[in-house]
This record gives structure tokens, C-alpha cells and sequence, in this order.
């Protein structure tokens, strides 16, 4: 399944790109496909994989910050896979 | 935490009453504080048993359909409880 | 249509109750019908009313924040009507 | 602001791509900094600019399908502009 999501602490206008960056490096050593967005993170892989890697992310800034928020949209397609680039190139082969 | 989530499936118009029973009734059986609203279900829990709902009514959904979105928004803020209704009052005492 | 929406400042971790009751006397002013949730406000109307509501609530909050985070998620279904109510009654009737 | 939003049909499983490929030609024929990712486009610009946007994009498919569902994600964030790619950049220089 592919998902995205964001997760940040409330309480912190701004600067949060170093959190983020730790975040990041939490995703990526998670070896899973993922893509950095300017407004979220798009990751491939299983419910568990996905889940284990975001609940990590979440919990890293809750150590920091009392009150966090974390959103996640999930699309999940029985039998897809390489959809971050692929979703995007079925838009594109459309145009 | 509090959680806010739905999961549909993608590829039937209406009729979707009936699928988001059975997901109610999962998260009922689950014993976690939950309302059920227009657009999804908030319940309240720590994240393994919150998320443990979450996998089982998203699979529910797709042993029926090949398609299903779930989105899931989680407001996690240190030493609070009793947030479903908690917050609404918050709110309403500051009318 | 019915719509959700959560708008809050980031910079602020709590106290928020103050901010968002602020926001929910706009949402009451407008006449539309809608419900104060734990996690946002569901309301109703057609495109244009709501999302002049929803601007008026984001732009509140940038008056007093430099950084305001706003969620919106539409449901549009052709010729339905009092669903805030109606599609929990729908589901109710399923279980 | 820098803004995500998704906007698809309820009631077609698959074959999305084309409808997309629809909403994506809007986006590109308003002029505004965009970018198109495999669970969205995200797009900057002011409130007005942004909105009557996705009004257009979400009413194309409401032509076309009864039910449609659309989901916005804003950051608005005093004096910033760039974001796209600067929000990006500022997560790597971190890393």
C-alpha cells in the first residue's frame, strides 16, 4: 500500500526542519521506498512495515514535545506496487 | 491519544452504510471510548491498541474490496485523557 | 455538501480552547448547520458558503499567528441533504 | 500558502488516472507553482487563487460522478514564499 504522512509538534512555530530531518532519517533507515515532499512523506510497503515506521517518527518528536500531530492517508490497491513513481507516471501518460 | 478515521472503499457510490456497520462494530467490540460522526470515528487509546482497530477495519474492508482509503489524524498530547468529550467542553466553556 | 475542518495556530501547544472557541463563534455566526467535534467541525452547505466560512475562521487565526495549519475533507454527494445527522443514522440503522 | 489537496470520484475502483490527467490539466492552466505527487498536488499561492483552483478541479469530476471527495491540507505560513522545493531543501540541509 502506499501512504503519506506528516507529523509535527504543536508548540513550535518555526525551525521545524531539523525535526523533520529527524524524522527523515528515521524513514530512511527503515529501507523502505519513500519520497520527502514539501508537505509530507509518501512511503511504500505493507500495514506493518508502514505502521512501524510511523508510530517510531511520531514517538521520536513525543519524546521532545508534549503535544504532536500526525496525519496519515492511506491508499491501499490489492495486488499495486512501485506507486510513488507509478501513480504519478499513469497521471502524466494521461496529459 | 484521540484519533479521528474513516476508511471507505473506492469503487461504490452508496450503499456504504451497511460496510461502515461492520467497521463500527469492530471498533465497538474493541471496549476503546469512541464516537462516530458524519465523516469518520474518534476514539481514544494509546497507539498499539488504537492502531490495532484501525488494521482490522481497514482489512475488514478489503476482503470485500480491492480498493480501500483509510485517513487517520491523531492529536497525541502528554498526560491527557478523557479528550472526546474533554475538548468539546474546552471549547464550549470558552463560548 | 458536508465538510470537515480543523484549523489551529502551530507555536502554541495549549490554551488552544480560547483560539478554537473564537473560531467556532464565526462558524455559528454563519447560520449553517454544523457540530463541534474533538478534532474539528463538521458543517454543511454548498461550496462557496462553506469554504467562506472556513476562510474567515483561517484568517482569524493569522491574525494572531504567523502560522496556521488548516484541514479540510469534503464529501459531495449530488442531491443529498441533512447529513450530519443523517449519515450516522445511516450507519446507526446497519448495525 | 503552500497547500495539498486530493479530489477523486467515489464509485470507480480504478482507471482514476484518466480523470486526474483532467484535474491536473486545470491545475497546470492556472499558472501557479505546482507539483503533482502520487497521492496529490501540492500548490502554492494566495487563499483566493488556491481555493478557486480546487473549486474547478473537484466541480469537473462532480459533472461527472455523483459523489466526490476532496481533502486539503493548508500551511500558511507569514511572509513565506517557495515552498515547493524550499520546505524540501530546508529537511536536507538538516540531514
Amino acid at each position: 500500500m502506499i501512504v503519506e504522512f506528516d507529523t509535527y509538534p504543536i508548540g513550535k512555530e518555526s525551525g521545524l526542519s531539523e525535526d523533520i530531518a529527524e524524522v527523515e532519517k528515521i524513514i530512511e533507515s527503515s529501507g523502505l521506498e519513500h519520497q520527502l515532499t514539501a508537505m509530507g512523506t509518501i512511503i511504500e510497503g505493507d500495514w506493518d512495515e508502514v505502521m512501524k515506521v510511523i508510530k517510531k517518527c511520531h514517538h521520536h518528536l513525543r519524546e521532545d514535545y508534549d503535544r504532536v500531530e500526525t496525519h496519515i492517508k492511506i491508499d491501499d490497491h490489492a495486488g499495486r506496487a512501485g506507486r510513488i513513481e507509478g501513480k504519478v507516471e499513469g497521471v502524466k501518460n494521461n496529459l
